[in-house]
């Protein structure tokens, strides 16, 4: 795991080389290399390890997901929107760059990530490119982490249903791990089956790592988590404890997570690394 | 020139499908939606058609090519960028929607563009759809369009040389008019010679029209523009004309149209709609 997190925090930073102008770049590197548990890559690399596949094939793809998700959290960030100041202990983009940068930077990293993809993937033929792109680009707009924003916008103060919250978890938080996961395994090649199981893991495990944010949101302080908390609460947010208590979203956890390892377990999927991840969101949970 | 924009106005609106969450698309649909030139498209096709090229091939390329723009407008005019209340003669996507939602919009049709390239293109190859998202990602990022903003608005105020002038109109304006001819010559499938001519032409058409959008911002009305003017000069914004004055400027939108049919005649490249273009900037440059 720190292997995999060293090797993409290099990566990141030699892809992301500064060039002229030196503002956006600056603005882009802040977020992206600000550090963070790189959840993402790591679950694109392991998803193609595991299926046999070279992780140096799949490191652009875990690299421009990365991106996805820097660019979602420094709009995010935007005072537009949720207006934060803090993110990882560290002022925010905006904070830092100004407003007029953070919209910029943001926009750049949306369309640096699939070029990325496109021209680093040197091992990887055409259609897989189309493949990784496509993928990439569902889940970054309209359809995906968009659409999860969007309805989570529109829910502010609001009583929402249980389907409406999942509707924005799946979108504002378990596509991105569809994303990781589907795309390492079609970097292996492997069937359209192993494919498809690797987007329902991403599911289960997004909504457990989201549900875990939902907790940590009430129980943690700014220390542990360098950002300012409780904001959801304030802002009327949909959250999974607002709406089932802090209980149930324990259990549910559990739940999704037992699941996880049921399904890997039954298709001798063999994964320290993803055994890890399970056992730190669990841990978080719970603590 | 009239079927042309008939036809791509329909298969936007056709692209565009309204779907759930109907607010994105309310907003996406709103700016891309409302009207404009289509010049950028128009010359997609065009340049798609003088090649001996299918327009319905270029029919996706061309839209998403317009979607970029559309962004790139929606983005601009935010609060924290140029702070337009008008476009088109119609408030602004965020006077509509709202900043957060503009902010998404943008977003949104950033990455809506390539797929739809990627998934309308129906009788392109793996390699040429490729390219074309290859280029858009170029254009849109921070190399191309985001490069020419972020230097404009770091000039904002200050006394700029030439050289960074020219920088800020080849990225802001021209990089999007150079997309526009190469990829038509690319799904066309004409040699890398004849894609490079179009590229050149692109750069001195995005100029002359640049040119002639500064000269529009100092002499037209709200009511022929349909956009607040004079603002570049209230926020002491480099234009050419600032620069090099009016005189200067028409003369400067002269000479590079004129650069633009000399090529085209070199190159026996024959096209009543290149011709229009190049009349109507030179009318309105002169008005």
């Amino acid at each position: 795991m720190r292997n995999f997190i060293k090797l993409i925090d290099e990566n990141l930073d030699k892809f992301l080389e500064e060039k002229y102008p030196e503002e956006i770049f600056k603005s882009m590197r802040y977020s992206v290399l600000a550090g963070g548990k790189r959840l993402r890559p790591v679950l694109c690399l392991e998803a193609c390890r595991v299926f046999g596949g070279n992780i140096e094939d799949a490191m652009p793809t875990a690299c421009a997901i990365e991106m996805l998700h820097a660019q979602s959290l420094i709009h995010d960030d935007l005072p537009c929107m949720d207006n934060d100041d803090f993110r990882r202990g560290k002022p925010t983009n905006h904070k830092v760059f100004g407003e007029a940068t953070a919209v910029l930077a943001g926009d750049a990293l949306l369309t640096f990530a699939p070029q990325l993809i496109l021209q680093k993937s040197k091992n990887l033929d055409d259609k897989t490119k189309l493949k990784l792109i496509e993928q990439y680009c569902i889940a970054a707009g309209a359809y995906g982490l968009i659409a999860g924003q969007i309805v989570d916008i529109e829910s502010e103060g609001k009583q929402i249903s249980a389907e409406t919250l999942e509707f924005i978890h799946t979108h504002k938080t378990a596509d991105l791990f569809k994303l990781s996961l589907k795309s390492g395994a079609i970097i292996a090649g492997v069937s359209e089956e192993k494919v498809n199981l690797m987007e329902e893991i991403g599911q289960k495990l997004g909504f457990a790592f989201q549900i875990c944010d939902d907790i940590l949101d009430e129980t943690s302080t700014f220390e542990e988590m360098g950002k300012t908390l409780g904001k959801d609460k304030q802002a009327h947010k949909p959250t999974y404890t607002a709406i089932f208590g802090l209980k149930k979203a324990r259990k549910e956890v559990k739940y999704l997570l037992g699941n996880v390892c049921d399904m890997m377990s039954e298709h001798g999927i063999e994964s320290g690394i993803f055994n890890d991840i399970i056992h730190d969101i669990k841990g978080r949970a719970f603590s």
